[in-house]
């Protein structure tokens, strides 16, 4: 970290956030196919952009769904290749009237700058940009090589960027890849993400009778597919939420008593979450606090159900039939496959008689767990301790980036995901922010850690 | 019965299944607010074809909600009064994408009517109006007093009903009331049924966090609303079907001996149903027939379930809410009020912490139990076995007419339930029919009785 760099910054930093302003203003939404024209517009001001600061061989690249936008500088011989990765696509802005101001009318109040996409991951991955420019600015020449590839469907589970990432291993090696897309701990706490959960997702589908019957009818008599659905999923878990399907948690990795300390010298703040998410309380698996619930434990969740009459009043029918949809989230060692095969053995075990039960597989993604005894981590830990003068933690989260675990397993090199988001900012949302002091830090951490990767 | 009765009615036969197909064609869906004018507009059509055979005094007459249809005929002097009660309310139609021919074009296919409403009760309120055409017009007269009370509302439970036959008590007076809306027992085997169950309705609503959310970022450490609904419901009967609710059962009176050898004696074959219904094993309480659940012990059955989401796919979401709507059948001595109480405690003690539950009371009706001893019904059976050449079966139904009770409680005369529907006609489900076998046979049979009824 010199003197010269935060001093370009600084004098920058109007300017910055302008062209920020004006990236954010571009409603990049890529599951809205009446925004085709903006994602093109997305990827065509990040090639100027990239152009704008030295970055060369910049060029857009075709997916089967919205591009890539890639670019390098490779001149440093002999030194470390990073990868940064980010996507400019966002999410939906819906409901609308709960935004203070428009999503895509970027405005600063107190010291945040709202829109969506300011934190995920718009702003992230143009600190990206800035932090090289600030390098190159400053010093005519960057300590490491650079690569960046910045995508446009994240949000849409990256639908296209496994098969991109296949096909361009060779464009893509690197010795380190970073992403700024997760969050910090809390405010003026930084947090490295060392773990993701992966994702298994079943649809169960009860069949009783060959139509809906009538109660009053056959009522008693025959089976009714509700009810053979919820005695399924009511042998999934018991009353705390712990999986009763056999053989779940056998490749689960039970916690070491020095993570455990871990996770509680983090000191989550349970009640908050509560009154936040207006629950009178919490709810899992005994014997495990929220952290290690949310971020390194599986689960078995029922994310929707539906059978029968759904709408106004009454109507006493014996439903023909029930669905319900369920995803387990992962950690490692399970894998995607054998934990779904399990789960449909356990339905195939517990379905009583009377009714046909089928079942869909969907998505899956195999957990994430870094390598964190890499020095890429370590020096990313002191890039971040020496600008927000406070320990790092290294964090897990509960959700998946299911590309993530295509990088580690097509290009084989450390990821390092070091985000400057807080959790609080509503990415997601609406009200989505930036803290700006978040961007000022990020560049200078990124700057300060490129310069320690090349001096290795 | 006279040969020129069925003259008239041969000769009559296309014209009344046109009239038929016109009064089907009309979307009368009472619980669905939108069909508000295709009420009244069915109301409508009932003055006209009352008034077009001759009925006096016909008229809409107004209720807290869809209006009754009245009209008489009371020139018999001497002979007693029969009062004709009917509903031209029909059930919502959905699945839609499951009917061979649109619910509301009706259709006749080999010698079956296709329609909502066909059988349940549009077809059979109909054969009534055209059964006292058919009298008037050959004999100028009628054998006995007629009344006709035709309704808007059963199938969401005769919401106005009580009060109006409270109301009407003088105007509604009579010494049988027939009514047709029950099954025979089997294709040319008539039945009247003497019982009924009654009806305790609930929905309940789960509330969990105040949106819902990530499950990757909450999935294992917050309530899960769909999670708590499906423990809840699965509390509520074991894995036979038996009721778990406390006190469920207290006033339910157990059968003799005697009763439970006429149920075994109509030999009803369980096999056919389970071939018919294209289900691989019937489901019930052990150590009762398959008649004896569905006709004289109460249930505990869900309607309907919906949480979450319900779209293709997977979206891995922490649903906020989730309903079900639960419908119980009553027996003798069964009150709904308390039933409905009882269910409401059991959910309360088995609510999981962390959801907020709420419950919301629909429908009732009390269970019925005719008095079979009285001439109305022996008249009834020879009617019936006179024209369908076969005994009577005096069947109990699993099925509830909660005005049935109020009838019996108020206007306190005989009720005589004989219907002409089959089991098998789809009644509340895609593709109701009516056999027109059944249509020319009660007809016949209708006549014949109030010739009867006009003779004793």
């Amino acid at each position: 970290m010199t003197n010269r760099l935060q001093e370009y910054l600084t004098e920058h930093r109007a300017g910055h956030l302008e062209q920020l302003s004006e990236f954010l203003k571009i409603p990049s939404i890529s599951a809205l196919s009446e925004h085709k024209g903006d994602m093109r517009k997305s990827a065509e001001w990040l090639v100027a952009s990239l152009q704008e600061i030295g970055m060369e061989n910049v060029t857009i690249m075709e997916t089967g769904g919205h591009p890539v936008v890639y670019g390098d500088w490779l001149h440093a011989a002999d030194k470390p290749t990073v990868l940064i990765y980010g996507h400019y696509d966002v999410q939906p802005v819906d409901p609308l009237e709960l935004w203070e101001s428009p999503p895509f009318e970027p405005t600063i109040r107190d010291e945040k700058i709202y829109a969506r996409g300011a934190t995920d991951d718009k702003g992230q991955t143009f600190m990206h940009i800035k932090a090289v420019e600030a390098l190159l600015k400053v010093h005519n020449e960057l300590p490491v090589n650079i690569k960046f590839l910045i995508e446009g469907e994240e949000e849409i589970g990256s639908v296209h960027l496994d098969q991109f990432v296949d096909e361009n291993k060779e464009l893509l090696r690197a010795d380190v890849l970073v992403i700024s897309d997760t969050p910090l701990l809390a405010k003026g706490k930084p947090a490295i993400c060392t773990g993701l959960r992966g994702l298994a997702s079943l649809q169960i589908s009860v069949k009783g009778a060959k139509g809906d019957l009538h109660s009053g009818l056959y009522g008693g008599g025959v089976p009714n597919s509700i009810h053979a659905l919820v005695q399924i999923l009511d042998s999934m878990r018991d009353q705390d939420g712990r999986i009763q399907v056999e053989g779940f948690y056998d490749k689960v990795e039970e916690l070491t008593e020095q993570e455990r300390a871990a996770f509680k010298a983090l000191n989550d703040d349970e009640e908050a979450l509560k009154k936040e998410l207006e629950l009178p309380e919490l709810f899992g698996e005994k014997g495990y606090s929220l952290l290690e619930r949310t971020w390194v434990r599986p689960t078995l969740e029922v994310n929707g159900i539906y059978g029968g009459f759904q709408g106004e009043g009454v109507k006493t029918v014996i439903p023909a039939e029930a669905h319900a949809k369920i995803t387990c989230r992962l950690v490692p060692e399970q894998d995607p496959e054998e934990v779904t095969a399990l789960l449909e053995k356990h339905i195939e075990n517990h379905t009583p008689p009377g009714v046909t039960v089928t079942t869909k597989r969907y998505d899956t993604g195999k957990p994430f767990a870094a390598p964190v005894d890499h020095k890429v981590f370590q020096l990313a830990a002191k890039a971040y301790e020496e600008v927000y003068q406070a320990p790092v933690a290294f964090s897990r989260m509960g959700g998946s980036i299911p590309v993530v675990e295509t990088f580690a397993h097509v290009l084989r090199i450390p990821i390092v995901l070091m985000g400057f988001g807080l959790p609080s900012e509503n990415f997601h949302a609406p009200n989505e922010h930036f803290h700006l002091e978040n961007f000022d830090k990020g560049l200078l951490t990124l700057t300060n850690y490129y310069q320690k990767l090349g001096r290795e």
